[in-house]
């Protein structure tokens, strides 16, 4: 257990210069959770107009606007070495491949980023018809990650 | 118990018109607490770079931008009747004082939403004494709220 915790202290004196380096593992993960847990909720609000009687245009703008600043706020700083297992609200459900397949990670993440960038931009616009054709380009990228790196419950 | 659930019921339905008319009060609670521990991930990386020994420019934009991404969100939505009380990811501490006390809480809102934009702002010039200053100014409206409005642990 002692020699485990000196390796997680190890590596995390590698990431020393980010400020990540002092960031406790419980708290990368809740953190990450929290991310996720959010974007679900603006996620569900987009939703709701695209496919509900009425179209608020103003609450699909706040959606995608949120959505867009947590994909750009490099939430991969919260993946630090240490944090393939273990819990932050509730145990960790992250596939050990996101550490080991950097290539597919690169891949749904930009993919992700892109979609998520995009939908801000076609919410802003107002159209309702657009804004249900990005959303879902955008669940296709959630999901995409999701099949790679996610464990199913 | 019947009845209490029959009152909800009704609440939620004089919220129809808005998304938040079909949201589960167990999910509004937990998206609520997602979207403050996701800024307190951000607030912990501004104060890491003001504090520390270098001042990385480009993550404290990304964490103003993503607080004031949230602040914007409209997360009021997510204090639906019927979420005084209950369990997201863990028991809410919300103060009913929330539901009652509006003046203040109109208030603190304003001054959270307004201190998040600046900090944007501050955030993208890049100057790290005037980031540091204005971050304490957003950290302030954060007490200012937790003070009126959240059960102390």
């Amino acid at each position: 257990m002692k020699f485990k915790l000196l390796i997680t202290a190890a590596a995390l004196v590698a990431l020393a210069g980010t400020a990540t380096a002092q960031v406790k593992p419980e708290d990368a993960i809740k953190w990450r959770q929290s991310g996720y847990a959010f974007m679900a909720w603006n996620m569900t609000r987009i939703k709701m107009n695209v496919e509900g009687a009425a179209y608020n245009k103003d609450e699909v703008i706040k959606a995608a606007n949120a959505i867009q600043a947590v994909a750009n706020s490099g939430m991969g700083a919260l993946y630090l070495p240490g944090t393939d297992t273990g819990t932050g609200w509730e145990k960790t459900r992250v596939k050990p491949e996101l550490w080991t397949n950097k290539e597919t990670l690169g891949k749904v993440a930009t993919a992700f980023g892109k979609e998520a960038n995009e939908m801000a931009k076609v919410a802003a616009a107002g159209d309702a018809a657009a804004t249900k054709e990005q959303f879902g380009k955008l669940a296709a990228t959630c999901k995409g990650c999701h099949d790679e790196f996610k464990i199913k419950q």
